[in-house]
């Protein structure tokens, strides 16, 4: 019941992974008289669908400590049903905030790690990328840094299906004075870790667009304004190119001569092809769909949680944690985090221990 | 001496600024016998300068503690030159790192700025845009951010002649779980001090490339980060147009039918028009031209030492910090920072007081 055009995208973007996924099953939770004429539409959907009812929704500007209490919700639900065993990951186009508390307490993390995290996948001159964190956690120390690449590792070789993906921690420049402390001692531990082979070192800004790693491994404050930045400077430059091919009627042409070109690379770049942010750490599949997405960017995000749960990515995680954890036996859950509602599934980890 | 082209590209810069600024002045720093004949070239530009003599240079990779001790390097005597009142500022497209430790502790931070900052202006939607800090602080605090603030809204004042310049400070997004504390507490100085008409609250990094305002406030990390993130993206951009447009005949075409508007947006974009990033709040003014510029793109970046100068940016910033200061008398310079190198100018200056 989530994202702006809820929940008919939903639905629709539902259908078209129905077909992609045909030894599927899907649990839909939201408001049924709503969802039941929207679904009869999709023969194939709604044979591979369960509604579960509840008219009880988490809009998208509520805070997450009082969506928490909202036990009814569909977002929720949703989630128990992934706690409960029922299903084995949620995609949500909801509130983002809300999803990340909701699934760190009623999920809980995957034991051994400290904070989970949000990943992305976008594009670059050398093939995909994957970036993370990308906001879960505003501040982050040495041992997520380190996490966050081990689970870099896994998503990318997961989704991205690479063997060996190279790993970089995003830093300023060796020219600018240096980086934080935090982060070269992430790169020491990763340079004796079982990735060592695929670490790479330090990378810049503009490596991300230049895909020099496979994967980019920063905190979520600099991952959040990173993704939006670019982002928003390949949107200036697509606005800046309509411009251009609209200011005389010469452009007009030459727009039309050379559109096939231009049509793959708008496709190159289409956000839906990259819908589907991903909470890492959890001990179940959560995929964030962009709240403003149509049913092909939604089904996308659907066949993420798909790649994530067929090709047991979480197996993948508990195998790189032990080879760390093995390696550095420092590394155990700590307390006294102090970075608020992001401690909070690290606090509950470390309790559980 | 400094950068990829030295010393030919910053003659060539420097003849360039001297047809464009007739009333000036420069004070050439490096190896005489190879500037002797380069100058020859340019008769304007030979009138109007002096040659002070080096043969010693700081090489690019430097590390900043060494290029302290080179104290008969071109870089350094021309910042003694600014430091001895002999110069009103400098502009080097050298080393960074040591331009920067070199500012700060031979021409030392205006009374009042606990760290200089670095700033540049970047292409947007709405127009050019200021950011800082772009790599001297890795990290900020509250004081720190705000007295960013002060700077960006005095720079976009003298640079790009705006009369009240708008000021966002970079954050993540309100979906997100929070921002860091440090910034929510210089958003609240911000919104009662003197800038509070200007201050436009929390941005997201695709608020940089909108323009949504006319200066961007964040941490040197941070920024640094952003910036290159952009930059990747509109290269990664342009390499992608590059080849669209040469993948068939009909595109070829199509390119040379669009081509007046696409020069226009090569030339909007062009980084030689950006060229130029700034240290605030030292005692003199200091420019560092990125190292790959060409004769242009140098003399841009003189334009924008003129500009400071001719405007009396220093001035700016005592009256803003003033202001600040009056405001927030608990503001006062403090020791214990723990930046390792970023602390050597706001170590000095609590010293100093």
């Amino acid at each position: 019941m989530g994202g702006d055009g809820a929940p008919d995208i939903v639905v629709a973007g539902l259908a078209i992974a129905a077909e992609r996924h045909p030894g599927a099953r899907f649990l839909l939770v939201g408001d049924e008289p709503r969802l039941l004429p929207l679904l009869a539409r999709h023969k194939r959907a709604a044979g591979a669908c369960t509604i579960r009812h509840t008219a009880e929704v988490i809009a998208g500007d509520l805070k997450p400590t009082a969506a928490l209490r909202l036990r009814g919700a569909s977002m929720r639900l949703a989630i128990d049903a992934v706690a409960g065993g029922e299903a084995a990951g949620v995609v949500s186009a909801g509130n983002t905030g809300a999803l990340l508390a909701l699934a760190k307490i009623v999920i809980k993390s995957l034991p051994g790690i400290d904070r989970p995290a949000m990943a992305a996948i976008g594009p670059s001159a050398r093939g995909d990328v994957v970036m993370l964190d990308l906001g879960a956690n505003v501040l982050c120390d040495v041992r997520n840094l380190v996490e966050f690449a081990v689970m870099g590792d896994v998503f990318a070789r997961t989704v991205l299906g690479l063997t060996a993906p190279t790993i970089g921690l995003l830093n300023v420049g060796s020219e600018e004075l240096k980086g934080d402390e935090r982060i070269r001692q992430a790169a020491e531990v990763l340079k004796v870790s079982h990735l060592s082979g695929q670490f790479h070192g330090f990378v810049e800004g503009h490596d991300i667009a230049a895909g020099t790693t496979d994967v980019i491994v920063t905190d979520g404050f600099t991952g959040n304004v990173a993704l939006k930045t670019g982002e928003g400077a390949l949107k200036l430059m697509g606005q800046m190119l309509r411009e251009v091919f609209s200011s005389s009627l010469a452009a007009r042409i030459g727009y039309l001569l050379a559109r096939p070109g231009l049509e793959r690379l708008r496709e190159w770049l289409d956000p839906r092809r990259y819908n589907g942010a991903v909470m890492l750490g959890l001990g179940g599949v959560v995929v964030k769909s962009h709240g403003g997405t149509d049913a092909q960017g939604f089904a996308h995000a659907v066949d993420v949680a798909m790649d994530m749960v067929v090709h047991r990515f979480n197996d993948g995680i508990r195998d790189g944690l032990a080879k760390i954890v093995e390696l550095q036996p420092g590394m155990g859950p700590k307390n006294g985090s102090s970075d608020g509602q992001g401690s909070v599934g690290g606090s509950r980890l470390a309790g559980a221990r």
